[in-house]
């Protein structure tokens, strides 16, 4: 960087200093480098630092980003003075020390989806990122794609009416998550799209789930949420699927989305259809139940990469003080959803009750 | 067309007499048409009346086919000297009546699924079979297609290794079934294939479903079935998806088998897909997991309508003796199920036990 | 609705006549069974009489009609006095020389298509239909459904814009016809659907085709028609095709339009893209040329059969003299185009003008 | 692990000098970056420079790469003493000029597709090279793809039987190309794809096209070529398609492939369908033609990147004195193919002869 040299005297144009948000990311793995490349890219921010225990993962860094500092102590960075913000893209179980440690460093915290692994953690974050003034944002990527943003306003100004259930089918060959099972790691996904689209709280969580191989997490899932309105959310999440699925559903009174994510162009299909109530005209007392069925609309959807969009959305959060879509409180929402499907999947299904705050 | 002539005198061959089993059908509606359509076309068999409470149906059905009488009183089709054997396709809440009364008449009784509404129904209808000698089968379609009779044998040979776990997608906007819910009307398809594929009972149900309409049955519901190996099997069905979505899949240690009902030609695919155990060389305490990809085969499906198979078997067994695939005990069976389930539903979930026999 | 009055004492109404069109159809093979069907259920129709020149087949008829007379003499049909309306579907080469005995009879004539054999034998057949003022019509089916009325309606409405291209791919395993090649039995679907679609005569044809079976016709080509207007349309057929596709495009300068027959619910998807010119600001000689993309309709099509639309507008067509849409100049310009191709074909796709009239 | 032993004193192995191909690639816009990618990774072989007339596109380079050397000179890096071999991926009207120039600068030349714009270029390319000792190869890259490796030896092991006709689908709505028209552009691909496949010239070339930007190259485009063999080959291109499509199909005596290359995990289809001839027990003079359908296999493709496993491909050619698959002479060929399309177009289709060399 060329030395800044004293500016001659006269007169000049005001500059506006623009804040550039220093960030700094930990985790090098299988999400972070998507992490990197849309911080690197986003307006208003820019990743001085990233932190990695693998020293050749740290290496690998270098080459792709020469000008960006990399250590192998994530302690370093978040303690580091010319660090703003602290992403975290690391497994799931050190998520809850190293967004508290940042949090208590004074940092602003974006974190990976689960937030944390326990409720307790959770509340833990929030109530530190709110007693030291910080912002923190979990990561569910979902929530900032064109078609999830686009199902939530189909919610909102009723196009699709009383919304009476969502559906949704995710399933692959993946790699076994060694440290979280499948509802932790896909099934979140979904919670995270119910929590923004519907906006309305689960009452209660029923979940089975089984482990294939001797020693190792769930990698089968069904969960059933249970939402106030009466309406039921269900997830069917799979590891050990021959075919790769992404099929959601939203049912509603007057119309119906499904959202196939693996769709190249019409990812969004909104369906006029449903049920109609009808008087019947000879027996008064009864109604009769018939179906509509209409034209079928795929809209164009933004199609702007979901992590660029996100990734300005928190630079904007930090810098103008406005609170993140998917905050530390929406966190712990879809954390204390996982928490109690885990204990229902201890009890073959039997639902769980969501303790209300 | 040449004349036919006088036969010379002298010594021929006697005419060996094939019994042809006499059939009534009763119910002219949704399904019924099929049933009389193949069961005039069986070999060994055919259609000697036809009893429907319309009047209106059986004047139509005498117009396609001028051969067969009707009547508008079952009862009389029952008692009919002529009818050997009773199939019954109409409504869920009068099977138990009348296959009961057809088996009192000494008659062989087909019924369409679901056998009876109770659990109690069907255990007096198989006693009552067993005391008079006749034949009890129950209408399971889905088991006589080319495609599940693959999948039996697939798992039977041992081609699919353990079976992991059986998934199924049952879902359209259908006619709301005024008689029974939609675990009774659908579900109970995937039921009688998994009793037939996987030769297993159910130890447990755990089912949750919604009513849309007020006063109206489950048109939306989920069930899984608790398998005495470990192994689960789901089903989600639904009255009111926008889309069609016939989708089961079969997961085993060795291959994963997708059976899509509505792929005209593709019924059934293979993977040679699944988890690979491998010892880790340098951590010999620790098992490293990892997938197996291979070859996807679509095998060439007997084509043959599964209801004239079927119809075949029915006859058959009656004819011969035998004991149909798909008897009172195995309909006795997946009324349990659909009984459990009906339970579970009303306790959100909560999993109910199938008592043993 | 006129109030009711009273009727005078005495007189009554004369019970108006609703005049019925007595119909023989001629041939039982593959389309027969389909046109008898629906034209034993058109409203101001009735079947009176069949013709297959198969005792077997009349026979097989009979049990399923019998209150229809048949006969294996074509002539008998043709020249009997209770036959209004006669309608063919034997094969090709048969066509002129019985619709032209049908015609001379004073029949009113529905030909299968394609209408005949050659250019030469579709003139006689149109001239003597006027010469004795009979209704002459060749049943192209496709033109009757609702997706290719869709169609039309999205072309004559602007809503495409300028019409650029029409293309068709018509490819399945097929059985071999033995009468006409490839060309004649799939493409003459394409041409029935453009020259409805489009309005628009073809100036030329140029085809190639291959013949795999020695001694057979061909089994696989493509016809490409030019259109006085610089439009041009493609047509892709083939009976040795793994994979059975029926995939029609009709691009225009604002929409295009995907029409997938095979397609269960969205047989129709009308596309908001198109190409768009914009002037460069920078350098005004040149035009930039980019893309313009947005939704995506599936209107809901009229599902009813398309042969029963046909066949009601047939009597229709007869009853209230009407000129049919598929009439008989509609068929000669069928065969012209299929003539050409056939010309065009023999010189490796040498373009074959087409001669206006 | 072994563990290491010190070495005996005295003598020791000599290290092996491995020959490292230096590279540099003209051209850094659409297609050149994925050039880049893999020639840095490929082995044997490293980037050296990069040659782009665009300043910008130098910069963005050197960001990427910061130790590698651009130029705005294409000729300064033909020139240049520390590079062995040039890459081109320019304008199809500048792969002449930079080819030649770099060949007789004593350089190995890879170019990009189609090697030139006529065959008076290419055959002056294919002189020089072979004039100046060097490697000439043209990046064909479908050539390089697991699916059409597969494809090529399911011809040669016989699994096809004869091969019957060729058949491709290629259209989307893609940026027009200023520099070349939609055969060049688009059924180049399928050209080098059956010349790599059928190992058979083409005899023949029709070629019908539309222009719908005034001043502009076609757009859409059908071409025919007629191999020796009596075999078809057909290619459907289109740039103003709503619907992306990369469909193939290749029709044998035994079986048939059908080939999608946007299909993510099952990409080619090997169906056990055909023709079957039998002979007419009744009348022997005729030969009965029927179907044979049997399993459809969708073989593991290697799924490598076709563009890395060409990389290395041209350094081994160039490495070890190899021809490559994709030599001087086969872009000659597909060039002439493409030439002779262009005058067929002008006439409308008529078949223009190739003329054998």
């Amino acid at each position: 960087m060329p030395a800044i040299r004293a500016r001659p005297p006269g007169r000049y144009l005001k500059i506006q200093e623009v804040p550039i948000l220093r960030i700094g990311v930990i985790g090098f793995g299988y999400w972070g480098p998507n992490l990197v490349r849309n911080f690197a890219e986003a307006k208003g921010g820019k990743v001085v630092a990233m932190a990695d225990l693998s020293a050749q993962k740290c290496t690998a860094f270098e080459r792709r980003y020469p000008g960006i500092r990399t250590t192998t102590d994530p302690r370093e960075l978040i303690n580091a003075a010319d660090v703003d913000a602290v992403v975290i893209a690391t497994p799931v179980r050190t998520h809850f020390e190293l967004a508290f440690a940042a949090i208590e460093a004074g940092k602003h915290v974006m974190v990976e989806k689960p937030m944390t692994e326990t409720v307790e953690q959770a509340l833990r974050l929030v109530d530190a990122a709110a007693r030291r003034g910080v912002t923190l944002m979990v990561d569910h990527t979902f929530v900032y794609t064109g078609a999830v943003r686009k199902i939530r306003s189909l919610v909102e100004s009723g196009e699709l009416g009383d919304v009476y259930y969502y559906d949704s089918t995710r399933i692959n060959l993946g790699l076994f998550q060694h440290d979280v099972d499948v509802i932790w790691d896909l099934a979140v996904h979904d919670l995270a799209i119910l929590d923004y689209v519907v906006g309305e709280k689960a009452t209660a969580v029923s979940a089975t789930g089984m482990a294939h191989i001797p020693g190792h997490v769930e990698n089968v899932a069904y969960l059933t949420a249970y939402m106030g309105s009466g309406m039921i959310a269900h997830v069917n999440v799979n590891w050990l699927s021959p075919v790769k699925i992404r099929h959601t559903m939203v049912g509603g009174s007057r119309k119906m989305v499904v959202y196939d994510d693996l769709e190249p162009s019409e990812k969004l299909k909104i369906y006029d259809k449903g049920i109609t109530l009808t008087d019947d005209p000879e027996r008064i007392s009864q109604m009769l139940v018939g179906y509509r069925t209409g034209d079928m609309l795929a809209p164009q959807i933004v199609g702007r990469e979901a992590l660029a969009v996100e990734a300005e959305h928190f630079i904007d959060c930090v810098t103008n003080s406005k609170t993140p879509i998917t905050d530390g409180a929406c966190g712990l929402r879809i954390v204390e959803l996982c928490e109690a499907a885990t204990k229902s999947m201890k009890m073959r299904g039997h639902p769980v009750e969501i303790v209300s705050r």
